[in-house]
């Protein structure tokens, strides 16, 4: 049976076993994680104390994976290394579709035992022909059918980006930090320390699979990298694809090889591949929500050319340098825009070369809509940056109920009718219950929102040179 | 009179009127921001129908600030521009002790119209001996005395941060980031158009100010450099100063133009001014409050050498990656360390050399202290970074009640005892009430948190700089 048809079983179990999970160590971490899987969960404990506890889950324990009463489609294992070989051999007696091995201490702990353990484990599973993730992994997160792999995870619904990430930390956090953009999952992986599944497999199947049309990725190291490159040049074209390369410094990959055990490659190899083969190179766990932010809500941008509306002339000043210093522009507009412009605002106090500094008065707050609508028309501009304090939005609900209705409106209407992309600065706030609930609403309406100006202005810059070249 | 008494009484008033505040335009927002001032305040508004609405807020309302039954030291002033002449002559005689001038429309408008008011402006105001703040300003800031700005804003309460700022809104949002981070404001000012009182002058107060002991500036453009370069010589080796210089690039200097109507400099010479005098340079709003909150925070550090403890391998990468591309350095241990540290990682999954990786398990979080003070002895070390999820300090108070007390407590000691610069990093997290809790728990025992990796390694990279230079 070929790869993709086996990742296919294990991203879509029917069974979930759950190996060893423990009330001392996590609470039952594992098994909350699998709580709302729509398909069946059994546990594996040979603790008869550890049973009661996991019975009393309402989830049925057994003390041997054999002894399960149907197929087990994917096991997700937290037991000693000392039993391993015991359970995969029977593993490979009870035919499961996977084992994702969140058990460490193989060869990335640099020690004679860690080293002894991971060749018994290279020989063994071959030979077995066990499928094997990991080991130090937290194997499979598909939300849609509830199968997760921490019990704060979101369950029951799912996305179009798929999430390909050596360690377990990074796709919890992303998956997490994602969803607060209104960003979800098709289908997740954390595989660890790649003896037998790596990268490449993974981004083959997600390449493929229907539900994902953006692929995020976090790697330390790689063994084939020729076969990653091949398959970077051949997706990217279709389906974006972000990646965060960690260990890139010295002490960065001194970290990665007692992670996972992953080699140092040079820095600047690894820079020239994703670029090379078409792929948004990301910084960091934020950098990747940013950009797989931009790459699902905003429509093709056509080039670097930003208009900038703010509510603030301060905001102007911070918004036209740090556009700038990324290499955006943010230009002069064309003399008909400005004709346009000077009839809208005609009251003192406002600016409009671009940035377009609206002022703060109330009253100028019917020239929001027309001036959004010049830059939408404006030909040299590509993408539209709106500013706008969350306190301001909830503050005018409160003293006239139909203003923040106004912004919500003519902003969802721009990005429907204009088919520019716009994004929506919600300046940095120490009114953190505004900002969500203001975000909240802007993201129902599709519109990708940033509090970090730096931020916004890198992952925009990097999603135009992906789409331009 | 010299201009620092003069601004020892706008800063320090007995008596505020606050002039042309209104319903219509801002539900009277001046006067909400001062409602908790400690001394009298008193409206001036000519019109009947408003004096209604602020006399029922429990304010004196009088047509003219002439007809203010005792001196004046402060007017916050917001009336429009046509009638400000006839409100200057007014204060002359009433010897108010100094003005702010929210008024905008002036020099930084572009227009015939702004430039003919501003020179009347000039003329007038010396002519009459006005002390005039401004115009297009917010003013003073004075939390201790409950003076305030906006209705947003802390009051009661004051702190060892002077903050000088050309751009009202940037006062506002710099004094309510920072307190999130538990700092406050001596004094603040926003300073708009500084037709007549500039940077240097608020500088040199703030530099003989008791109690300012760290000094921020944002700043557009500058009229007397060379007075602000010795100014900045002058105090930055007793006074820590970080500025922010807006409108470094092309369009950012086309923004500030229209705001306060600054011209462009090079920012070539603008960071070298910067560096030579000592000061700090901070990018934005944010860069500003991270170097803040170290300076204040941390003791002073001796180089630039990090040594990282962490939960988890995969933010030891992170983290060792992005320290180490700012400049700073994530180096090897002594030997004498690492014998010890073998000591106490005897359980497999751990990795010591630098970053440490603690690893998850429960049961290594004895060994949390003791790799502390490992750190601390260590003579190759300089900062120490902690890295610890707020969500696991939070989880871990429900299974085992005493150890998020272990963590704090120890960490706290850690300051106390050993004098070495340590900051935590709560990871990003999308359990924003979490890390809210934790992040105001840390702030209790004076440790800086951050949950950006790269924003915490370049403002400590600046910080080191500072001292170091």
């Amino acid at each position: 049976m070929d790869k993709l048809k086996i990742l296919d079983r294990i991203f879509n179990p029917k069974t979930v076993a759950v190996v060893g999970d423990k009330l001392l160590n996590n609470n039952y971490m594992w098994l909350q994680g699998v709580k709302t899987f729509q398909g069946k969960v059994y546990s594996v404990n040979i603790d008869p104390k550890e049973a009661v506890g996991i019975e009393a889950l309402g989830i049925k324990n057994y003390p041997s994976i054999l002894d399960i009463p149907e197929p087990v489609d994917y096991a997700f294992v937290s037991i000693p290394r000392e039993v391993i070989p015991t359970f995969l051999r029977d593993c490979a007696k009870k035919k499961v579709g996977g084992v994702a091995l969140f058990t460490s201490g193989y060869g990335e702990t640099g020690s004679p035992e860690g080293r002894r353990l991971q060749e018994e484990l290279m020989k063994l599973v071959p030979e077995l022909g066990v499928t094997l993730i990991g080991p130090n992994c937290v194997g499979v997160f598909n939300p849609k059918i509830g199968l997760g792999n921490g019990p704060e995870l979101y369950h029951g619904t799912g996305g179009p980006v798929g999430f390909i990430s050596q360690s377990g930390r990074n796709l919890l956090d992303f998956a997490g930090l994602a969803y607060q953009h209104g960003i979800k999952i098709s289908k997740g992986i954390s595989y660890g320390n790649a003896y037998f599944y790596d990268s490449p497999d993974f981004l083959e199947y997600l390449a493929k699979d229907e539900e994902t049309r953006i692929i995020g990725i976090y790697i330390e190291g790689i063994k084939d990298g020729r076969r990653l490159f091949k398959l970077l040049q051949e997706t990217t074209p279709k389906k974006p694809i972000v990646i965060w390369k960690g260990g890139q410094t010295e002490a960065g990959a001194r970290a990665t090889s007692s992670h996972t055990g992953s080699l140092a490659e040079s820095s600047k190899v690894w820079q020239t591949v994703i670029r090379q083969s078409g792929a948004i190179e990301a910084d960091g766990i934020e950098e990747l929500v940013d950009i797989t932010k931009l790459l699902l809500c905003l429509p093709q941008p056509r080039g670097y050319r930003i208009g900038i509306i703010s509510m603030n002339g301060g905001q102007c000043v911070a918004m036209a340098d740090t556009f700038s210093r990324v290499g955006l522009e943010v230009p002069l507009l064309t003399e008909k825009s400005y004709q346009q412009l000077s009839e809208i605002f005609k009251a003192v106090g406002s600016s409009y070369k671009n940035p377009i500094d609206m002022g703060l008065p109330w009253y100028l707050l019917q020239a929001f809509k027309p001036a959004l609508e010049i830059l939408g028309c404006e030909e040299r501009i590509d993408t539209v940056v709106v500013e706008i304090p969350a306190l301001f939005i909830k503050m005018a609900q409160d003293i006239y109920p139909d203003f923040a209705n106004l912004i919500y409106g003519t902003i969802f209407d721009f990005e429907k009718t204009v088919g520019k992309p716009l994004l929506v600065m919600l300046p940095p706030s120490f009114h953190e219950e505004a900002e969500r609930e203001v975000r909240e609403r802007f993201l129902q309406g599709n519109i990708p929102t940033f509090s970090n100006y730096s931020r916004a202005a890198k992952a925009l810059k990097k999603v135009v040179d992906y789409y331009l070249h």
